[in-house]
């Protein structure tokens, strides 16, 4: 270790409880963003924030209005609450590096099965445990990166790049209005930016840390099969009308089958090919069909093998069939012939699956299907919505860095992990700054982001803002970008 | 034509203006089942009746209360509308009718279409038309038997039969309590009942007058598949969890074909093999596939036809697939993978289908689906409710009869008719009584029933009502019961 990250390191570790209040104080605002009621509560702790950052030196703080939230709403008028973009340091001869988080977070009563009141800080330094609404989603990463600061002034280190900070207060809600000021500012506050960090997921499991370099897309798709001008009455019509959720169950039982094999021609061959070195990533991994079944209550995994299981969450497409709109959906019994009703199903993609040529392939293979059946009713597919994946080359400059900086704090290479669901925020950082993006993830698998009692370990959010330093420090010398 | 029913034929025609003033009185009350806060009106409309009853010279006359009407509902202790028994005669010596009616009627305003106000008759004497709610269903029918003893008695003829009413106030409303009702007096008021005239359905088209001597039953089935202790994100368990939807479409999927072709083994075997006599019925009914086509406002027929048609509306059983519950069922794209689905279909049944094998085969059928599926997923198909067919002989005493006073009043022989849906009264009339039911309708199908602007021919009110007359006398006369 280079003595200026022993000294970082050891302010790390000194300033603890420096770091202790500071979390404190940010935990106990209820930033909910879905909670219209409280929106004046996520305005405090973008404030909180700002001042957090201005006392540790960042310079060039932004709170950028984001006007009034869209519809679907009940509060007239009601503000978004603000993106924070500050800075710390702006030399030339540096690296620049982006950092996101966000400050608000998931609804939380002591009602719903808290041990102890969500929105005050309970650390157990015995059992190494902080717990509040918010400690591992995403207010502990964020405040990470201001600590982080600290720490290296503190120890009279040099900081090793140029920090930009974006952080916004409505990533519980959707994001709203987040890929707009991105791309507006992409030559803008964000010009010369040369890489971009996230700290927003989560280990896979609990013992072992991860990088994250990819993330599946999803395009969305609805079968609509119409016949009849209403909805029948079964008794009359049963039997003697082409009924259209008959034929629909054909074409959505045609899509995959149970063994989760996608049946449409054409979506293999455009799946990028398994390489040497990317299979390599999967063996150590630590994770295992027990994981799977213990989060899902159930013994329904398709695959026993650990790497099956991962490389069909992350590297193979997916196709779920959600459901029908127009068909009779409640309790009980009812004796209708739906007249026009919609398949919803979705696909999720992976590099390299073309958004347009997929939707083209769905569209051949109903389209046919339909035509199979001979059915007096019209059918067609259409795309709901479709969002790209993501995948980043895990041994590029950035990951190598932090790969070296999770080393170094933990003792073991981390795990190289993709994730199955979608983040859109992180395609638009890349796209629009024209960066590679790293997801550095700081808390464990089962710290119940979004549930109850969310917590973050102790030795994971030292151990988190210590790979933080490395990671800037390795990645400030690294000879590329 | 006996001398005796020339008379009642003459009586009948010169009472007419009696008869429009009766009928317009019982329309002005708006009868409506449904609407909780117009119950007071179904009461106003079964004194009304109960006078009628009174001054034609019916006796023994019991408003029967039915209790307090059960959940759901929403005005506490609201109480059922009463069931109006009377008789007319009581001659041990001749035959007992039974005659089934109901007073309550659909919604109905003029906001939705009428071209006048619903609850005042409109009688057009030129076009031969009276509109109204409740005139053809079953207001009208229901006046016609008391004025048919009206036309007897203006007549100096005896009445040919003892008849007996059973009036009910919430057909439109599920016939609450009724089956308790009946079954109770089968011994009681109904004793020594020898045949139940229900006149509530409608002519198949508009030209030809029918008899119906056939519905099919229904048994409602749900596949219940789950896996998951709760609904997964799709992104994240996509494609490694096997998913309960995609299971139940394929045990949807194989139960019927687009064709409307019933896949389940067993079933064909157990439908009543079509005899010469039986269909030698079809060949004459007034119908056609542009008829079909005109009720479905979309040209989906499976067959051609006219005979095919019939069959598989009448005499064959048919599989409809409701729908899915648990499923994502709103507009829009949600991408869960439901844990717990439930597919619900049912199948219209027919003699000599027995319920009970039927459901065994049914579920036989799901297992092995399922089961050829290799899914780690649980899956169970249970009834959830069934109701019988009825069938009458339409060559008995009572059709017979029935078939002569058609063919006196109109010039032709009827159509023998079935329906594809279930009147479960008929079944329970059928057995309790331990008689034979008919079904002689009086409307024709372009009535309008439950819809705007509902009608009736004042031909078919004048020639129901001659019809009613001359099947009760010849059903008199008739040998058998």
């Amino acid at each position: 270790m280079s003595h200026s990250l022993t000294s970082v390191f050891q302010k790390i570790d000194s300033l603890k409880p420096q770091f202790f209040s500071r979390l404190t104080k940010a935990i106990q605002i209820p930033a909910v963003s879905s909670d219209e009621s409280l929106r004046s509560k996520v305005f405090d702790k973008a404030k909180f924030i700002s001042e957090q950052l201005s006392q540790s030196g960042f310079h060039d703080i932004k709170m950028v209005d984001l006007g009034i939230q869209p519809p679907p709403i009940s509060t007239p008028n009601l503000s978004l609450p603000p993106v924070i973009l500050s800075r710390f340091g702006s030399d030339p001869s540096k690296k620049t590096v982006l950092v996101y988080g966000h400050y608000d977070v998931q609804p939380a009563q002591l009602e719903d099965g808290w041990d102890t009141e969500p929105f005050k800080l309970a650390i157990d330094e015995a059992k190494g445990i902080m717990k509040g609404r918010g400690v591992t989603d995403d207010t502990g990463p964020l405040l990470s990166w201001i600590n982080v600061v600290d720490a290296f002034k503190a120890s009279g280190q040099e900081f090793p790049v140029n920090l930009v900070t974006c952080f916004e207060g409505m990533e519980e809600s959707g994001s709203l209005k987040l890929d707009e000021l991105i791309k507006k500012e992409a030559n803008g506050y964000f010009k010369g930016v040369d890489a971009v960090c996230i700290s927003d997921n989560y280990w896979l499991g609990t013992k072992k840390p991860v990088l994250t370099y990819g993330l599946r897309g999803c395009n969305y798709y609805q079968t609509i099969i119409e016949g009849p001008t209403a909805d029948l009455h079964s008794g009359i019509f049963g039997g003697v009308v082409a009924e259209p959720m008959i034929d629909l169950m054909q074409v959505l039982g045609s899509l995959v089958d149970s063994k989760g094999k996608i049946l449409i021609d054409g979506i293999d061959e455009m799946v990028a090919p398994l390489t040497e070195k990317e299979k390599a990533l999967y063996k150590d991994i630590e994770f295992s069909v027990e994981e799977l079944n213990a989060a899902t209550g159930s013994k329904t995994s398709l695959y026993d093998k650990k790497e099956d299981i991962l490389m069909h969450r992350w590297r193979y497409p997916s196709l779920s069939i959600h459901g029908v709109e127009g068909a009779f959906s409640a309790q009980g019994a009812k004796t209708v012939i739906p007249a026009k009703v919609f398949g919803k199903f979705s696909i999720r993609t992976v590099p390299d699956m073309d958004s347009e040529k997929l939707t083209s392939l769905v569209q051949k293979h109903c389209d046919a299907k339909f035509k199979s059946l001979n059915s007096p009713n019209k059918c067609r597919t259409e795309l709901i919505h479709d969002g790209a994946y993501w995948v980043s080359d895990p041994f590029n400059a950035q990951f190598t860095a932090a790969k070296k900086a999770t080393k170094l704090v933990y003792g073991v290479d981390p795990d190289f992990t993709r994730e199955g669901g979608s983040i859109p925020i992180t395609l638009t950082f890349q796209d629009a700054l024209n960066t590679s993006v790293l997801l550095l993830p700081m808390g464990r698998g089962d710290d119940g982001a979004h549930s109850i009692n969310e917590k973050l370990d102790i030795s994971n959010f030292v151990g988190g803002m210590k790979t933080m330093a490395a990671y800037l420090q390795y990645y400030s010398e690294s000879p590329e970008n």
